[in-house]
This record gives structure tokens, C-alpha cells and sequence, in this order.
């Protein structure tokens, strides 16, 4: 199927690129967008169903506006023939102007979703044009990569936001049809791996330094950068996930009961949300209606909704959808503790990136050793700048910067990740309840 | 135009008529509402824009639900193919069971718009075919009929909520195309008409008591039986209602920085939210981008949003989407008051209904002598049961009943309101601080 | 006792009175407050429990203002040596200027207690040297005897705050001490009132009216003016309220967990609110931490909390502080309703005023036959102005008035009510869901 | 004057001290705390002024339930004769049971004040007495230190919570008198000191640890340890904080209304909160009624409320009562950053402890370079653990750990700092919104 191959071969390196790989790079992470949309209808594509949430109309259109105005808002003379898109579709970038407040993007139904795949088609048309006629400049091109790195980043959020809308719709609506696994084998083994105490290396090298002979070129955010040095303190890392089995003796040990376990602010949210099982779980009475689409739930069973419907949890899989505070909590039960983002980094390099985003299964494979992927794993560090952080010139410098406070960094990436997304060196975050990105975890010691 | 035929001749009276009649009634308001929401694309038919509107999808099913639930399911052996519909469609009927959350009808976005469709010609010929075969019984005939005007309610709410929707879009989406009006005239005079101090008979007449012999005989709600005696004091009640050329006065003579004209709860709401003028209105820069749809406004010009985009207010319409604390200051500040219901309902008797809903239009039309229509008219009264209350029969008394505490009655009906709705004796309910519905006023002393 | 001999002598008319006798009423109400403040600590004074209720220093200190404010304000030449007293102990005269902001009541901490009573001995003196200097003009004495009804609300109100802010102390302090009553018969017998259908008279005459030749020319305030013809329908009103032997069975039929028996908002706020039974009430699980201060509860009993501590609730007595949906939801399930306003009046005509303010019990007596008293009753009638309502005079308007607007009013008085405040015409009114005053009811059908 | 003696001199460590100097440390703390809420009136003691401060009461009452809980508690026999204490003054100990929600400390007015003051008399007769008789084991010694340095920040924590109190007093309260400071020289210069790159040592050691040998043992929180290796960027930290004449250029220069210079939470809380200046800060109008205590400001000119009445702003002291969102975009604004908490614990190492608690001044002198003290500095670090951090042992850890989420560290102390509580490895912390604090900032690059 084409689509698989888009998506398995994933998107490539730009730099050194002649103009044709560069609007090949371009294309496919458009045409990706415009596949995982396909399955979603005009009206699946309209709400927002949090705040945090977005219309997928809305990442479609607000993506497609990062390139009109990074990059065709460069070349002369340039004017945009929808300049309300402007105000519709910018997300909080201050330095732009006004903006739709965040909380109302779901009241906007016109542009329709057919003129909104207009407007993709007419910037994709432009920026390749552009590109084909070579009046991109460099910064042009660096913004342009940036916006397909963005554009990404958004498939992922396009795909998170879907399953919380569609979790809340009584008939447990399906994203993509698939099929029941066969019984997994029980779960990988867990061991240990050792770090050393010491100082290492870590962060992103500047692409553009002509310094860095060191071969890490590869594109990165601003947040990723400078490399840098700390000092690690020894320690062991897990070499596989935490997984639903694991999950569910902590649950049977009473785990979101006892507050000896949890953070403060992790405690009043268990209590305030009613939390007693990881996000989208739910445990079946057996009666015919609120049972897994597949019908093999029994009574008492787990079943958590994933973008094909209702299923049964199943053991072998990494546990997803928990909060920080949970990740936190089950850490401290198992006598452990969360890795450091600085002891993931040291531990992960030379592990294997598995289980980026197959569009026909949208969700994580059984948890395997010395991989990352699958589901993104809370760290117990906090979000803050790297020593010597300088954030992306311009405008497009409001991107990760002015969210560095009382957030939590992830590390690796999950099932809902493109393909070549992952990297060491990426640094994701989300506030510290958040349960509706595909969040996981791996113990330390 | 066949529309205009429908809506323009108006439902027709069931008692005593044939099947045949009843399917043509039925039919006919069950065409104005797919003619109403053939102006709303997919997109405009999902989202909810605040807790108390609803979606266009949801008005459209909801509709269809009642007739499923109260007429079909009275049927000898009649299962709904589609059973969730059931939890999904129903509004607030605590005895039917439970439903989805009134504040997350927004996030339904299967069944389709389409399928909505679906569900409504299926239900429209499951009940023609029960109707022709003669299987609906007499209290099933009554049922429908309720069903009929409580269809026609929600094709009100949802050109209401439609309105509101719109209103949150900076691009000013035109429900119906319509041309400027010619320059109206002048406001119609205002006079006073006399109301005698008196007991007086007010209320509708039970149209299944055989003793009723007065001929008041049409169809109504529970909430306005039964008729009964009131004392009448004394006053006069104005011929016209209060226009915006009026209210222009009102907020010139700083009406809305005056606490000393408002009630307690009232001031609270205007500073709360920031009232300076009617819901809808704005103050125009005289800036192209947010100038009226039609370009005619001028600096420092009032606009209101309508459903055919942002035009200039005019002087000779009856204000609208104003709130009963609005309403009761503006009268405060004009020395008089509002009528009470009962006041309203004898001053009218031999009044004219004009300004029923024209779907080509949409909006009220210049206030005039003498009738009612074009914008409900806020009383000063509390919406409370009559002497004798007793509700409808069944679930389907969850109506109007519950509701008797702490809302507002008006009276009259207005330019959304379809024609054959509007009668003297209907007792229409909004909390004091709604704008979102055409509401004006009438003045009273 | 001297207390009990003021208060069971209680205040007495001003009209025609000599200087002498405007300050002896005048002292006496005064004196009451002080004996009532006199049981509570200064630290008792200060906390405002909830937005509504307000700190027992600001009570006494805005009845003195309010006498400040309208009565010394008025002699010529007077200015406040404590001008500051003006923002802060206003309550929300909006005519009068700016005011400390309600909910902030309880933080202010200076003046100290002390120096509040040294404000009211001022203002004491002020008046009384004013009174007897024959300074105070006719409008000025409609003001001061105005200012002795508000200063008896304010005992009611500041004894109801009082017990509010106690029930949050697990240490269920004690404001009198009062010993057991001693085991009460069985509830009084209910009987039914007819009330023939018909024109009535309700309302208090104006007693600045010289056609007034009805004798009925006591202290009223403007709410409860002019006197006016109203309908009333034929019906029977209960002849005592409803017991807490009552409303036991209404809950053991699961009164609070039928949807069909409540008012849509009143459902909400059982849910919300988890309401399961009248106000104070709780249900002992017999550890003796918790039982009733008296120790007398066993397991499974449910108790009340009361000025005296907590105590078994007495089946004799009025059921208190229901919410007016709560009383509502009893009369829908005891296939009765609430009476209006006008039948309440019409009704009571005649009937024995009891069990006013005692402060050595500050509880209701067991429930007798044709009295009013013990309980505020909860009537149907909203609270609105009565035809031809005209506002007092001034800023001292701002009192009644401004609250018409979703509000119920209550009839009656209860035994936290100084003695000589209960009148027939009296309109006492709480919004919907309020539970802290002494509120009960009486059935009409 | 013996409170100053007390002060100054300071408490003393408490390792190897014979009982005497035990009991001579415990009761200068205990002192301490009496002499600070003897300014606070009864009624002052008792109000909540927001969820996050709480009364003087409870503060007094709370660490005196510390002493009975955990070193009373631990006494073999020990039963408490008021049992009620433990539910009303536990704060956030999950372990101990279930305790008065924290919104509502502010409604406990009984036991009284002096009651409170009994509370704390028996306690501490009942520690004397077990020191004294060599009752209390090692154990009980580290908790009795625990406790002494846990009522040494609720000292701190009972001033910040008066002034925050008396600043909704329009009365401007005094909470000390103090004369006006003479006319204060310029600001002092600020230099910058270099931290060089490399591994550092940082935190406390833990002083039960016999291998440690370096003499840093005296006492340390749990979150202040263990000492640990970080690597260190090289940068500068400035020599002295900022000033109120720097914040007044960052004022001038828009500072308040520059999205680019603030975290995306950071301009939230400025547009949500109206902020345009420290807290407490406000621009007089001139007219007498508002204008500083000693009447000196100016129209125009900028006051600041202190525990001494409403003041003039005084450029040369360090700008106080900012939040970390504040801090941070100051940083920014001034093409610098904040340091880590390491920097700052390299950078001061050396540097004078000036200007901790006066309880006749409760104020911050002007800044001096080279010194940490009166006001505490924000840091960029979020608060978390350091590697091997291990909570204290029992109920007592529910100290710190739990808290390590979202918050931001700060380091040094401030005027309000008890004598011998700032220390370089102390980390306090605070949400990024707080202002109530008395915290300030220092830059670095």
C-alpha cells in the first residue's frame, strides 16, 4: 500500500538536499497529514473536545498556515488571499498578532473542511513552485524544514485529540478498522541496565556549527540545544517499559488508594478526577452494551479505548495514558523512582527506535527490551532550558521556549509518532496531569 | 416557492381531522426543519456553542427521538433499530433514563450528519405508515401533536443557536443571503392602550374538556391550563414595543453605567460581562476588516450580527437580544415598567400576530401598532405554575413543569418563531440573563 | 431575667410617640443585638462562612452605620469621625458610594471588636442626645424606626451566620446553653384550611396615608406595600407546618433520589450538593467522637446541629432548613403543593403569632396548630413587586427592591425572629437553594 | 530589649548539647513565635485572607501540634488531653489521619486565641519536662529539631499571612510601628561574579553520616540532601539583587506589557491578574484617603503596603514581592536569565547573611552586594529531588517530597527569616504565581 510506504520509509534529511528531495520531504509529510485526516469526516474534524484538544480541521489549517507564514510570508511581494486565516489559524504566536482564543477554535465551521483542503493544496502548490523556481532562501529552507518537523509533531496531536473525542461518544466510534491481535506472549522480562556516574555529553549539536565534526547534524528544535555537559549520577535504567501487567498489580495493591505514594498535587488529582485505573480504562459489567467492540470483554475485564474501538487491555503492552503523577506514584510502589531526562539520553543510546506510527494500527505493540517508542516516557525532569538555550530566531522562536515552566519532560515516542520523528535527543512535555497524549513509563533506581 | 407555501400557510389544527390531514401536518413540520438545516453545512450542524444551545445535529435527532420514543414506542412491539439513540437523543427526560451530558452534545459527531438524515426519513415513515394503517391511538395522536410544536420550538433554538455559533466566527458566516432593506421610515408611534382593574380570564382552555364550550379550543401547552380567573390592576400597556432607536436613548443617557436602574442581580451581570448594549451589537471602527457584511457602517456606527452576517442596527426594528435585567432597567429609566403576563395577554386579545418566521429573512421586521411577533416580549412575571397545574401525562410531562423556578415568562413570539406557533395564551421561559434567544420588550405602567 | 423581659416585651409602636418612647424602642432593639453579640467571642465576630453569611462585627457595625448613614447623616452639620466606617460596613447602597467588597467581609480584623462597640455607643448616644434635642425631623424618625427593623433582621441574620459558621467546627461549639427538652408528645394532628375562592386584600396599608381608616397602620416595609385586590383560587391551606416525623418518611420513600419529585434546578442541586437531608442534619454512626454534644444519639439516628450543639432531631418539631426545592420536592410527593403568598396571608389571618425569639433556647418549639412562627415557611410566589410598588425614599430604597428577581418569598417568622418583627404581611426571601435560615414549610392543595 | 537578645543572638545547633541548651533552643523558638503574634489582636489571629495562607491561630496552634505529635506522641503513655487538636491543627499529614480541610481553617474561632495560647503552654511544659527528665530518645531529639526549624518558617509564613491579610484592610493596618527610614543612598552598584565550568559539590550532609568529616553538619531539611556532584556551566551571577529603582526601568520600559518577555504562563497570569507592578505595589492619586500611612507619596508616585502601614516605594531596596513568572521576564528584559540553584549555591558561597527577621522592622534593608538575605531569590530550577534523595523517616517526611511538582526554587531568606534559619543549601519553593512571599530576584548570564 503506498500509504504504508510513505510512512515506513519515512521522511529524510534535508540538508544537502537538491530542491526536488526537498519538495519530496515536503510532500510526503503533507500527504501523511492529508491520509490520517481522510479517515475522519467533516463533522469528526470540527470539535474540540478540552481545551488542550484541537479540531483536526484545525491542525490541518494551522499547519498550513506555519508555511504561509514562515515561508511564503518571505517571498517578495507575497500576499495571502485568505488573510483571515491568519487570525483563524495561528496558535499562539503572539509576535503575529491576534489570534482565535484557544478555547473556541471548535465554533469555527466555516472555512469548511473542504475549503480548508483547499487552502492546503494552494500553499502546497506555492511552496513548490517556490521551491522548483529556487527563491526559497536558507532561512526560507530551515523554516520550511521546521515547519515539516511541526507539521509532524501535529499528526501526532491530530491523532490524541481524535481519540479523546471519540471517547466520549456512547458508541465507541472507530478510527481505523483492525484486527484482534493474536495472544501475546507474556511480557518481556525487565533488566537493568547500569549507568555510570559521570559526566557526560548530551543535547543536540547546531547543524549550522561548522565546529561539530561530530556527525549529529540531523534537524533539531531549539529546546534540544546546545549540547551540553552534566554530571550523571550512577544509577540503573530499565531496559523495557512499564506494562499493563505490571500496571495492574499496582492497582491491585491498592495503588490509587493510599496517599503515601503520591505527590500532593498527584493525590488532590486522583481524588478531584476520581482516578482508580490509567486513562481510557474502564472495567466491564458484562452486559452487552458498554462491553469492548469486540466483544470479548467478560465481566470485570479492563477494556481501554483505542482509535479501533473498545478492546481489552492486554498484558504484554506498555501501560498508556497515565499522568505524571501516576507514573510518579508507581514508581515510588515499586521501590524505584522516574529516570532523569539526562540518565534516559546516556541509557537509551544505541537502543533500537521501534513502534513509530503505522496508520493501520495507531497503537503501541507489546513492550520490548532496549527500545524506545510505543508510548512516550515521563522522566522526572522538569521542562526548563538548557544552559546556554537560545530560542529559534523570529517568530518562530515562540515554540518551545515560553512553555518552559511547570511542565514535565518525555523522552522517546510512541505508536502515534511518524516515522523518523523519534530521537534521542527530543525533548516532548506536557503538565504533569495530562492523560490523553499516548504517555508511559520506565523505571530507575 | 414551495418553502414559502409551507411556512407562509402554516401548520393546520388536528382535532377532527383525518389521517390524511394528520400526515400533511406532521410532514409539513417536519420539512421546515430539513429546510432550516439544509442552510447548515455538516461542519455548522456540530458544534455546541455554549452549555445552554445545542447542535443543529442534535436538534434535528432530538426531534426525531421524541416521535420514536413517545409515538412509535407506544406501538404494539415496536424496538428502535437504533437503541443508542435513546441515550444520545434525549434532552432531559429523567424518566426515559440516562442521556449524554447536556454540555457534551458537541462532541457527537457519529451518526453522521447524513445518517441523522437517515434517521429522521425512517421515523418520518415508521409514523406515516402507523398513521395511514390507523394504529396510532388517541392518546398517540395527542403525542404527536405535542411532538409537532415541540418540533417547531427547536426549529427556533436551532436557528437561535445557529445564530450563536456564527456569532464566534470573525469571518461572519451568512446563514441566508438577504438584500439591505429599503431605508425604513421613522419608528411607529407609541401609544398607550388601557387595561380595566378587573378580574380577568386568562389561560388556555383544555381542548379535551367537554364543558369547554368557548371555541378556545386549539392546541396548547400543560403550562398554559388551565384557564382560570386573575385580578387585573388597572394600567395601560404600550400599542408598540420598545425599538432600537428607543434603546440608542437608553444607553445615551448612560443606561448602562447607572446602577441605581437595575436590578441587584442585574448590575452584577453587566459588570460580570462587560454589557454595554445589546447582545450582538458592536461599535464599528470604521476598519474595513470588521465593518458590517454589507460595508455600510461607518465609524463609531452600531452593527448587530444577524443571520445574514453584520449589518447596521435600525432604528424602526424592535431591539432584540436583550435580557430580562436589560429589559427591567430600560423600562426603570423610561419611568415605567414591564407588563405583567396577565397584563400582556388581556392588553393583546384582538392584537395581530405578524413577523412569524420567513426563512428567507429571518430577522423582525419594523416594529408596529398593535401586534405581536417579531421579538418576545419579556414580562415582569415569574414563570410559574397556573392554579390547577397538573402536567402532561407520562415522561412526556418532563416539559415544562420542572422548570418553574427562577425563570422569566415572555410572551408573544418572534421573526424565528414558525408560523401557527404564535398565540396569546403561550408562556414562553428564559432565564434573566439570556440574550441568545429575540428577545425584546414592550413597555407597561 | 432582664433579657427575657426585653424580648418578651419586645419592641412597640413609634406612631404618636413622645421622644421618650422613640428612644426607649430604639434602645431596646439596640440592646438586643448587644446581648445577642454578647455570646460570642471577639474571634466569633470575625469569620464570614460563606458569601452570603456575613461576620457578627460587621452585623453590628452596619446597623450602626445604617443609622449614621440615614439618621445622623441628617442633621445638619454632622460628619462621621470615622469616615472609613462608611466604605466598610456599607452593604451594597450603591447611591451611597463605594463599599468593601462582600465576600472580603471576614478580613477585616480592625476596628477590633471592641472599637465596633465603642462605634455603636457613639452612635447610641448621637441619636438618643438627637432624639431628645427634637433634632430629628419627621423623615428622620421613618428612618430611625426603618433602622430598627433592619437592625432586627440583622439579629436573625447574624444568629443564622452564627450557626452556620459553628457547623463547620468539629468541635460543635455552643452559642446558649440550653438543657434537653423533655420528651415531646407526638406531632401535632394536621388539619386543613379552606380558602374560598375570590377577590381578596392583601399587603399592608401605607401608614402615611390618611384614607387609611383600616386600623392596619403599623410598620410595614415598601415590599410589602401598596395594600391591592388580588384573585385567589379556592383551595386549603395546612393547618401546622410540616414535622420532622414528615419529612422522615418523605426521605425513608427516597424523597431525595426521585428525579420525578424535584424542579429540574432543584435535581442539579441535590446531585451537586449530595443533599440526602434537611440542613445541620447528619446521621451518627454512634462512635462518640461524633454523636450529639449531649451524647444521646445512638447509631443510625440522625441529629441536627443547633445553637445549643448537636442534638437529635425531635419529630414534634418543624422540619428546618430546607432549601425551597427541597420543600417543592415534599409537597409534589406528598400530592399536595405550597401555597402562594396571597392564600398564606389570607389563610393565616387570625392565627396565633408563637415561638418567636427566645434567646435562651434560639430553636424552634414542637409544631402547634394555627400559629406562625418556629419556621420561615417556603410559599410558591416568587418575590416580586407588588402593583403599584413604589421604592422607599433615597438611598435607603436600595433594600427590597432590588432584589425582585429570582428570589422566593417566604412567610411567617421563625424563633430566630425578634419578637414584634412577625406580621402577616411580612415578605421575607431567599433564593431557591439556600438552607442556613430557619426555613420550613406548610402544604396547600 | 530581651525579645532583640533573643533574635539576634539567634538558635543555637542543638547536636551534643546537653538537655539545658536543648531546652534553651526550643524555647527561644517557642518565644520567637509569642512575641510575633503578640502585634495580632484576638480578631486578627483568625481570618484565612486565601486557601494558600492561614490564620495566625492556626500557625500558632500548629506547630505546637507538631511538638505534641511527634515528640509527645513518641513518650510512652503520652495521650493528648484534647484530641479534636490533632483533626483541627494537622495541615497535610496523610500518614497522622484526617484533618480540617484547608479552605476552611479560617472558620475555626474556637478553641479561642488565648486557649491556643494554653495549648502551647502545656506542650511546652511537657517537652521541658521530658528533655529535662532525659525522657526523649535520639529520635525524639532530631524531631524536637525538626519541629524547631518547622516553626521558625511558619514564623515567616504568620507574617507574610498578616500582611497579606491587612492589605485588604482599607484602614491600611500597622503591624509594627516604624519610623521612616532616612533618605537611602543610591542603590549599590551591581558587578558580576564569575562561577567557573566544572563539577561542583552542592547540598547538605547529612549530619548523622560518621564518614563525613568536612564539619558541614549542621541541620538540613531532607530536600537539602545528600551532597552531590552537578556539573556546572561556566557564567556569572551579579554581586547584588535587583533593585526597585531596576524594576522601575523595566516598567518604564513596557515590561508589563511585552508577550515576547514572558513564559506563556507567565502572560496569562498578567492579563488574568491585571499585573503591572509587584505585589502590594499602587500608584497613589495623591487624594489624601489612599495615600502612604506617613502621608509622604506624591501623585503618581508608586507605594508599597509593608507590616508597617503603606510606604513610598525605596529604589535602593531589592524590588520584593515578585513572581517567578515577574523574575523571569525581568531576567529577559535584561538580556540575562536567572541562575540555576547550583550557581547561586557556588556563586554565594562566602557571602554575608544579612538582613534576616527584625521583629521591629519586619522589613528589607536596602540591597548590599556580596550578601543573601531580605529577599528570597527566585531560581530557574524547579524543585525536585536530588539524586538519592531519601524523605525523612515516618509521618515527619511528609515534609518536602511530596511538594517536588511544579514548583520553583528559591534560595537565601529574607527579612521576614527568623535568625539562623538562611543558610546556602536551604531551598524554599513556591508556585510560579506567588507574591505573597517576600520574594525577590538576582540575575546571571
Amino acid at each position: 500500500m503506498t500509504v504504508g510506504d510513505v510512512t515506513t520509509q519515512g521522511p529524510q534529511p534535508v540538508p544537502g538536499s537538491s530542491a526536488g528531495a526537498t519538495v519530496e520531504r515536503f510532500l510526503q509529510v503533507r500527504r501523511l497529514t492529508d491520509l490520517l485526516a481522510s479517515r475522519l469526516s467533516p463533522e469528526d474534524q470540527i470539535p474540540q473536545s478540552m481545551t488542550a484538544a484541537s479540531p483536526a480541521a484545525w491542525h490541518r489549517a494551522h499547519t498550513t498556515w506555519f508555511f504561509e507564514e514562515f515561508v511564503l510570508g518571505r517571498l517578495p511581494g507575497y500576499t495571502s488571499p485568505e488573510p483571515v486565516f491568519r487570525f483563524l489559524f495561528n496558535s499562539y504566536y503572539e509576535a503575529v498578532g491576534p489570534r482565535q482564543p484557544r478555547p473556541q477554535r471548535g465554533l469555527i465551521t466555516r472555512p469548511s473542511v473542504a475549503e480548508i483542503g483547499d487552502f492546503r493544496a494552494r500553499v502546497d502548490e506555492a511552496v513548490v513552485a517556490a521551491l522548483e523556481a529556487g527563491r526559497v532562501d536558507d532561512r526560507g529552507l530551515e523554516l520550511l524544514e521546521l515547519g515539516c518537523h511541526h507539521e509532524q509533531q501535529h499528526q501526532e496531536l491530530m491523532l490524541m485529540d481524535a481519540k479523546h473525542l471519540f471517547s466520549h461518544n456512547p458508541t465507541d466510534p472507530v478510527y481505523v478498522h483492525r484486527a484482534p491481535d493474536p495472544a501475546p506472549a507474556a511480557p518481556a522480562e525487565q533488566d537493568w541496565l547500569d549507568v555510570v556516574e559521570g559526566v557526560a555529553q548530551v543535547g543536540a549539536s547546531d547543524p549550522t556549527d561548522p565546529s561539530d565534526t561530530t556527525g549529529r547534524a540531523g534537524f533539531s528544535y531549539d529546546n534540544e540545544r546546545p549540547r551540553h555537559r552534566v554530571w550523571v549520577p550512577g544509577g540503573q535504567v530499565a531496559t523495557r517499559q512499564v506494562t499493563v501487567a505490571d500496571w495492574k498489580r499496582f492497582m491491585a495493591d491498592g495503588g490509587y488508594s493510599r496517599p503515601e505514594l503520591w505527590l500532593s498535587d498527584g493525590w488532590a488529582a486522583v481524588q478531584a478526577e476520581g482516578w482508580d485505573a490509567p486513562g481510557y480504562w474502564r472495567r466491564e459489567d458484562g452486559a452487552g452494551d458498554s462491553a469492548a467492540t469486540d466483544g470479548s470483554a467478560a465481566h470485570g475485564d479492563w477494556t481501554t479505548f483505542t482509535l479501533s474501538g473498545r478492546r481489552p487491555v492486554v498484558d504484554a503492552e506498555p501501560v498508556c495514558h497515565v499522568s505524571f503523577y501516576e507514573a510518579d506514584a508507581f514508581a515510588r510502589w515499586a521501590g524505584a523512582r522516574l529516570p532523569t531526562e539526562f540518565e534516559w539520553e546516556v541509557a537509551s543510546a544505541g537502543w533500537r527506535i521501534a513502534d513509530e506510527l503505522d496508520p493501520d494500527r495507531c497503537h503501541p505493540q507489546p513492550a520490548t527490551e532496549r527500545t524506545i517508542g510505543g508510548v512516550w516516557e515521563w522522566t522526572s525532569s522538569a521542562y526548563l532550558p538548557y544552559p546556554g538555550f537560545v530560542t529559534e530566531e523570529g517568530a518562530a522562536g515562540e515554540y518551545n521556549g515560553k512553555f518552559m515552566s511547570d511542565q514535565h519532560v518525555l523522552r522517546g515516542g510512541s505508536a502515534l509518532t511518524p516515522a523518523g520523528h523519534t530521537r534521542p535527543t527530543y525533548r516532548n512535555f506536557f503538565p504533569a496531569s495530562s492523560r490523553w497524549a499516548a504517555t508511559g513509563l520506565r523505571l530507575a533506581r
